[in-house]
């Protein structure tokens, strides 16, 4: 029943690619309603009045916003693949970095393309990528979720695919392969991934969007 | 067994006294370590080496970092008094606002205080204490949890008490009864929930606390 899950999505978003990614780990079929950010529908301002952004997922007619919370309850609610592990400590210890790309990487990288390329906002940004190089040395495995992905693997993806596209718009390169060998093994594992790299944006677009966004066209 | 669950606390952090107040409505006895933010312990380094922060919860040997995750993890592992709601599309609707006060609400809070008191922070503070006060509205309810509390408003401990203590050390008054009264009965009955009641600090020593951090002594 396609029309009773609904994704209001935006192509081009890390967070709306986040949600595809989980949905077509389960095998949950969606109608997608593409959303324009500069006339945003009216269901979109009604299912997410507090945040009027895109992801928000409907399901038999109930919003859920917030791509982590949305991959929570698609994990809670459709059994098969699961998208966080079963063991509470490993549970736990997902969220933790899952939160912790949020909170700490994704801010980081766009305050070096606000600052222009300070010196200062680069450093800060290279350390936290360093705690998830330190993560992946010491996990050794091949992804975050182990032989599979699961959800810090996904709320990975703007470090995977996204990352490499602002550096690129913004002419501002300090993620590279020498500084975070393990970062880009585990990036080139998950953009190889089978259901991720269906979803994948194109490159180019997600490049000219940032260069749109950041006036450097 | 009291030696199986240990917390890395710092009696004044909100952050800690929502786990304490989680742990509290399960039941469980820990044995409370207190840290001294000017000279943390070797175990709290080692326990949460990314953020070098409290709250940490020890189980089993097993440390687990930041509160929210924390809370969930409790609520997976010890069954008894819920702090999530069972239903899935409930649970992720609590999960939406814890996150909405970390992400939107305390870093307001911390603005107003930041910027001395400038308008444009005070509006935005006001701002998402209003879609909290409309929310309360809306679910009609004595908590966010309905006639207990959940997550949601453990989560909003910092809003229930801190904010008033730090609009008390900084001198700037915004959140009052007139422009948020839901907010302020719910907050009323929140302080005055048992297991909530025992564990808040002292408010003196919060209003010091935050004298003390904003040079206002």
């Amino acid at each position: 029943m396609s029309n009773e899950v609904k994704l209001h999505a935006l192509g081009g978003s890390p967070f709306v690619c986040r949600v595809k990614i989980a949905l077509s780990m389960k095998g949950i079929k969606y109608e997608n309603i593409e959303e324009n950010l500069r006339n945003k529908s009216a269901d979109l301002l009604k299912y997410n009045p507090v945040h009027k952004k895109v992801p928000v997922l409907v399901h038999t007619g109930k919003p859920i916003p917030e791509s982590l919370v949305i991959i929570e309850y698609i994990d809670d609610v459709w059994k098969g693949v699961p998208v966080l592990p079963q063991d509470p400590y490993e549970k736990a210890v997902a969220r933790f970095w899952a939160k912790f790309i949020d909170d700490m990487c994704i801010p980081a990288a766009f305050k070096v393309v606000d600052s222009n390329g300070e010196e200062k906002a680069i450093a800060e940004a290279c350390e936290q990528l360093q705690k998830l190089e330190n993560e992946l040395k010491v996990k050794g495995t091949k992804f975050f979720g182990g032989d599979n992905i699961n959800i810090v693997d996904i709320a990975g993806d703007f470090i995977a695919y996204w990352l490499g596209a602002l550096e690129e718009a913004s002419k501002i390169k300090y993620a590279t392969r020498e500084k975070f060998p393990k970062i880009h093994e585990w990036a080139d594992n998950f953009l190889n991934y089978p259901v991720v790299k269906e979803i994948l944006p194109p490159r180019e677009r997600v490049v000219a969007y940032y260069k749109m966004k950041f006036g450097k066209v």
